[in-house]
């Protein structure tokens, strides 16, 4: 495995390439992102940057875990054959004044909650798209709102990447893998689990006031949003229709999670 | 010279490409930008498209000159390899919703006169840079905004793309070519090169109000700006320093001119 920190030293393709772009932290659903990258093509490269650009201020930018040895290791074991690990004064200079901005998908859930959130993402992804050049790319479900985005940013702005979305790997319990549940206490991990029972008891009434009164009733859990939308648009939406999306976000003290369930 | 109007049908690279973006009505200027081109690399694209989303409301997208067969003729005289000649609803979805801002560079001179230009610029270019994957693109000096802006945007993202900058071509008369000369009537062209006159003389002089005054003077020619900045930030400066530039945008009738002088 090549570990490259500059980009400079990124090495022109050989072959087709497919990226799984992350911020590190990695756990059993990067792996799952990795193992269907593994699938798909002959290099399968992986960043890992925490980008403080898509963190809104007083947010975990300073927290978020960097567990660099292991993540290391964890790549190593899933036959990683690039791992682009930069720093961010190699990604961003201090005059940078360029930014990539979706304006439509972006207004709702995330974008709502986190302003110049999908700012950050959209911009820190072309950046990895222009300097690893794949011919494709991965992100997972958990993310809905983010992989609709970055479908879109493609879309207009011509990027011959196809964008390959993996399904939301969860444990026994229900929640969902992310590097934030670490950040969760013992109580609080045993009560993060509500998110997704909400989600599945909403889905099965169609009935969005339901997953926000199961959340409610979890002592530590304090919503940010349990929210309708369109899964295509992502507007806002009165009532379940075909192709429909709850997503919620619930902080659990400090730790903010989110998870979405897709009515199709 | 192969002519390509869908994105899906342009070939992938078989060696190193340069490009040279226009939205045609192709003049001398555009010919030593593909002169340039053809010394620098061995595949010379050229990129013909008349970008709705540069023009801002009520300017000349409409009555803007496309003469497809000159152009493609032009091409062909100057030895151009690839001819991408897409139209505006190949380039843009209705619903398309993702842009490239320039937050800094952007806000002086024509971004000013002009809202939503070099918003227009970037996202086009960045769309030509992803279809096309130049290793080198080219733009002429006249648009010096345009250019710094390009440049930064090439940094800001990563591409790796040389941009070059060619000088400005102009009549023997003094004035920069551009597509937008075809506009003047007899009067205002004989009018037109004392933009060049009256930047030489504030140069000289290093004083920019005797380029409004020498301009002011002629009588059909009505000053849009004619401002004094920093050549790297664009930012306004208050007297001529090393590296300024004095960039001037004035209207003969309906039409609407750009030149520049960089003092370095």
């Amino acid at each position: 495995m090549k570990i490259i920190t500059t980009i400079a030293d990124v090495p022109p393709k050989t072959s087709r390439r497919v990226l799984v772009p992350t911020m590190g932290a990695l756990h059993r659903a990067h792996g799952e992102l990795m193992r269907a990258a593994r699938q798909h093509d002959d290099e399968v490269a992986v960043s890992i940057f925490v980008n403080p650009l898509q963190f809104e201020p007083g947010s975990d930018f300073e927290r978020y875990p960097r567990p660099e040895k292991e993540d290391e290791e964890f790549c190593r074991k899933y036959d990683v054959d690039l791992l682009f690990r930069p720093e961010p004064n190699e990604m961003y200079l201090e005059d940078r004044s360029t930014f990539v901005d979706e304006t439509a998908l972006a207004q709702t859930l995330e974008g709502k909650s986190r302003p110049g959130h999908f700012r950050g993402v959209c911009t820190v992804v072309a950046k990895l798209f222009n300097i690893l050049q794949p011919d494709v790319a991965m992100f997972g479900e958990k993310d809905f709102q983010q992989l609709a985005i970055i479908r879109r940013m493609v879309r207009d702005l011509s990027y011959k990447i196809d964008i390959v979305a993996v399904p939301t790997v969860r444990e026994e319990d229900g929640l969902a893998f992310s590097s934030r549940n670490r950040y969760l206490n013992a109580d609080e991990r045993k009560q993060a689990p509500v998110i997704r029972k909400a989600l599945l008891a909403a889905a099965e009434k169609k009935d969005v006031d339901l997953a926000r009164k199961i959340i409610g009733e979890a002592p530590l859990a304090r919503i940010d949003y349990v929210d309708l939308v369109d899964a295509e648009t992502l507007q806002p939406i009165e009532s379940v229709r075909p192709n429909s999306l709850i997503a919620a976000a619930v902080f659990f003290g400090k730790t903010r999670l989110i998870d979405n369930i897709h009515l199709s």
